[in-house]
């Protein structure tokens, strides 16, 4: 186990749609669980000092930094880009991961210009063309890397290999396993099937000799069995399957609510297997998985759900802590350096990253 | 409602994992909810006489016909085109439809096999370049159609207002409903949000003039919400979403049933609940929600999941009646009319149907 002592974070005040009582009521939350972290917290002052001063666990182990500008949930990244340049809550927040002051930052704002500004100020590692969203996916083995969840749309299959390196990374270091299994999702497991990218992806995985224990191709079913430790998919379809799981599982909570209301003797049962729901409904809690990381960048940024409570927040901090501490980022850049060459190798032409992209997130 | 009254399908005998015991099985289980509709069913004669004798209600409803070459589950599209060509059961089962024998085909065989030689022996409709595969899922509000599920990877944006157009229809038809709201799966809701060809195809359905009424782009989420009656998506997103459902229905039903055993008083609650649990399995039966329709062919084929059983075989039957009861296919055609010179108008370039969707089902 690593160390948390002297670990500082920071922690835009101002993102999220509840603002600065979820962060700070969720940095409360997590300093019961790392009594060692401290924060930097950057937002509008005269709205943090009174939430502060009901969680003076927090403003003992944090220093506030007043910014007057905040990022809206509905900015274009390019609108973000000019109007909080070095003066916004997530601006500084990332900021301070590039000059040290932090090791990581967390925010619960617009994920387009998260990722923007994330990329202007931190820039993407050697061999990284694009960052790729990551998260831990809940399955009935326990828990596997999804990538990417949203940050690239319409990466090549080169940039597929790139996040297949980087997820991991990230397997190795969150789950502590030497040789994670890594997966590329698509429509089939024969090699005929699927999109151009995903193909020739998974053939320059397979011909890459990287010490990888790549498994092939995996089905969305694939994700919550746990067949891999990691799934690699490009950010449109990372993007949809999540939401779909998402709303599949609300959907059933729906049901089986509806169900237990639907007789006395159902609600009898109800009452005796209550702590059991209870179990269950912890397991299914989304916010127990908040906290999705930006992979391919040279500093850590975490991206907690915009609508996620105290509660949920803690746990995106709780990502942040363990990447961290765990010096993911240099395990990342020297598992890069193995595709040094291959590129090329492949025949592929550098190409800049893809214009597409970066409206897609707009 | 339509009469069944006359109907004949035409069943591929032995497609599917488990071959004729859940097509003859399957076709059990219809005749209880259709007394009138017959059946042609194609397939190895000494492998079906055994199970016809022990149903004989099926026997009397069904002409056999007898046929040598089955195509196996994981023979490649071309493999089957050459080696079942006019032989085999699936091509005879969907030949029948084409000359009338019946008025639609329901086969459990492989979806790229079946795809292929309905292309070849049905042919796409006037103004469609590939079909789509179209599925009901339930969502909170009842069921919604999805497509494509997997018949057309990397469709462009014109191909995919073309699915819009045919899923309309078949909403239509299948709900009854008069101006069913039809949305575009995206990453977003906003304009800017998601691939150029999902930015293009929302744009030509807003300024299409068709009598549709568009919704605009839906999320993962908005799937199960029902927050549309018809969610269009390229195959390989579509594929991938409805399996990562699957998926996480499965997981939970696994984290449920662990949960109800966790403990003497969960067990007793289970005892009190039973009822309850059981119209809950119901509502989660994957096989309710069998039955996958081909739209944009010039006669009806029915995908039912190959792994399913006799119970599930039904559904995909049931799904073939309704659709062949309600003249599903002069409704597409005449849908797909408004369509006529829109894409000259659009400015986009006819071209033929894409090389890659084909090799991506082998």
């Amino acid at each position: 186990m690593v160390t948390t002592r002297g670990l500082t974070l920071a922690l835009d005040g101002m993102g999220g749609d509840n603002g600065p009582e979820t962060v700070i009521g969720g940095a409360e939350v997590a300093l019961v669980r790392h009594p060692d972290i401290r924060f930097v917290i950057y937002g509008d002052e005269a709205k943090m000092r009174p939430l502060l001063d009901k969680h003076p666990r927090v403003a003992a182990a944090s220093e506030i930094v007043h910014t007057e500008v905040s990022i809206a949930m509905d900015d274009k990244p390019s609108q973000a880009l000019r109007r909080g340049r070095k003066t916004s809550s997530m601006w500084l927040a990332i900021d301070a991961v590039k000059t040290g002051r932090a090791q990581a930052a967390v925010s619960a704002g617009n994920t387009g210009a998260l990722m923007a500004m994330s990329k202007v100020i931190l820039k993407t590692m050697p061999n990284v063309e694009r960052p790729a969203l990551a998260a831990l996916w809940p399955t009935a083995r326990g828990e596997s890397v999804v990538l990417d969840l949203g940050a690239t749309i319409g990466p090549d299959a080169w940039q597929l290999v790139q996040f297949a390196v980087m997820g991991e990374a990230f397997a190795r270091v969150i789950f502590g396993l030497e040789r994670p299994s890594v997966g590329l999702l698509n429509i089939g497991e024969e090699e005929v099937k699927g999109t151009e990218q995903v193909k020739d992806a998974a053939k320059m995985l397979r011909d890459a000799k990287l010490p990888m224990n790549f498994h092939g191709f995996v089905e969305g079913d694939d994700i919550s069995k746990g067949t891999v430790d990691v799934v690699v998919t490009d950010g449109y379809t990372g993007n949809i399957a999540l939401k779909t799981a998402e709303g599949t599982v609300r959907l059933i909570v729906e049901f089986l609510r509806s169900a237990m209301r639907s007789s006395i003797l159902s609600k009898i049962g109800y009452v005796f297997a209550q702590s059991a729901f209870r179990a269950l409904a912890t397991k299914l809690d989304p916010r127990t998985s908040n906290g999705a990381v930006f992979l391919g960048l040279n500093g850590i940024v975490v991206k907690s759900h915009g609508d996620t409570d105290a509660m949920g927040y803690a746990y995106a901090i709780d990502v942040a802590v363990d990447v961290a501490a765990a010096d993911l980022l240099n395990k990342i850049v020297s598992d890069l350096a193995g595709l040094d060459g291959l590129s090329g190798h492949e025949g592929r032409a550098q190409k800049p990253a893809n214009e597409e992209s970066e409206a897609a997130l707009s």
